[in-house]
């Protein structure tokens, strides 16, 4: 799995993260449930489709994929018990005072600024939509990193609407009058890497 | 103001850091109600005056003093329209992509480590007790950085309670069994810097 | 300074921070020179124009002009002694346990990731180019914030090269034949904010 | 290895962190050679046991005791080739711009201030002591964890002894003079968590 550098293909690492959602049992719609509801508030004319732009425009950053792919990966040696001790011990309960998770949503949101990452602590908090779904589980499953992972990506993608709406309101455009794709690129003072 | 060194000695700092607050109009108790309310969930047995050392326990560290000397300089600075344009239209009328105020308030409470961090976003957003007032002063007063400052403090000073309350449990001691001077002094995982 | 909403137009707070580094001393190509000399043994092919233009990007981004026009205007006011005690001695001095520069300067770099974020610390520890000059001026002149502030964008701007390069040679493309603006436009897993 | 709440007892997590980094051919020593090299330009008084007390005091927090447990858990877990694809190439390579590392060692380092920051990312780039002998290493072992751990754990024992020699400065002591049980209980500005 390793071009001639012995690196990982880009698109690669992109596939594996959008399917280690999915069989986690995240789609990108209920990420994007979680941005409509955060964001509707300042932006009336948001369109569930905005959101989802922006869910999967945030899966495409580095940062973002690598951190769900560590996280997944130990919530899933955790409910198959793979870890050594105390480790598995701590992930499987999902002990109050660890704070591992959090760092790990933490390195992919602050990338997003500092209003993404007060939103993250928000989501993080009081848990809505999926989160919520996630967090109450009562089978085996283990999702200690999950829900802060699914947290950090709605709270980066509402933090990017609202640089991009900020864009284009000086634009003089509204966000509902605007083609997704021109919604992505455009080019102001919040929107480039 | 300056030792022989040139430096400003630290009991002038921690004194001038009380000062600022109670000149903006922010007690000690006020913080520590926040604190209370965070905490009390988790821990039924909590006193107001375990939150109150708490608070003042967060105000010793200088992280924290600077970032409040910086940020309510700040809003001071800007309610006499001293600052230069365009910091003074951007502060005083608290825009909402401007970060600078989180990212001061970032600095004191990641001190505390990931889950004061996350409390830090929700008291932010959910703006409980004295936050809420000085983000909804009608009057001319400027508190762009300050209530962030606020939600920092009363968000380290909960966590170092969460942090600290494990190791008494650990020991066998409930809370409210703890002379606040014990409590304080408890060398535990958690406890030191 | 402000438009219907009572906000200052993006355009005239990214205007502000480009004059506002200039008033300083500190030109675009100081920054690009440190960029080159962190980037060039990663990257043969790197010319001082993709420095440049990279430098330039980071600087549109909302997060790091707030930061610099905060910056600076502490380092203009201590330098005018108008700050109010104890922080005017502390700023002045340039005190080697405030933190409040970096944290500045953090909150900009960190939303590079957190390879910028590593090279901002080496950086701010062995001061290169234009770093260097501001630390070890003579004058009165305080550069207390501007050290870390360029520090910051330097670092800023060479992880988003560090990700481009290898968006682009995933492509099969070079860096030095590929035209700056389609550089900048890349479109790949690191690239988009 | 849980209490009746269903939680690892503090105790087991240090333990297990200590042998952990023993097991990885990490001895305290090791850090806190590290740390003396970063600490005696500013302290000539500093004697190697003031540095092996502070790293035995960073080991203690809970923060640091996490990550280490979780970074050391991913080495051996790649090392076994026992992590998926495309994680498993990812770790195995220490790829570039894999950030998980640093962002783990952050999380940790953090917690100890913005001064702290900067130096680990100072020791990240220079790689001195143990921290280049785990990079160089030429057989089969894995350790893109375990050396931003290590520079985790220095920096942050250096930015303890730098804010207690100013502590104790200010009492007019010299760090020499003093025994080590003195210097950890210090409790001016800067000690208590």
């Amino acid at each position: 799995m390793q071009d001639k550098k012995g690196r990982v293909p880009s698109e690669a690492v992109a596939q594996a993260t959008k399917e280690a959602l999915k069989r986690r049992g995240v789609t990108i719609e209920d990420i994007a449930e979680i941005v409509y509801r955060l964001q509707l508030p300042y932006n009336t004319n948001l369109l569930m489709e905005d959101c989802i732009d922006s869910v999967e425009r945030v899966l495409r950053k580095r940062e973002v994929q690598h951190s769900v792919l560590v996280g997944i990966e130990l919530d899933e040696l955790a409910e198959k018990k793979k870890l050594s001790e105390p480790l598995q011990s701590i992930i499987e309960s999902d002990e109050g005072l660890f704070g591992v998770d959090e760092t790990l949503a933490l390195g992919a949101v602050m990338t997003y600024g500092s209003i993404a990452l007060t939103t993250f602590g928000y989501l993080d908090k009081s848990k809505i939509g999926i989160i919520k779904e996630l967090d109450t589980k009562i089978d085996r499953s283990v999702h200690t990193f999950l829900d802060d992972l699914v947290a950090s990506i709605a709270a980066s993608a509402a933090s990017r609407i609202a640089h991009r709406f900020r864009d284009l309101e000086e634009d003089g455009v509204a966000m509902a009058d605007t083609p997704a794709l021109v919604l992505e690129s455009s080019s102001h003072a919040g929107s480039d890497f």
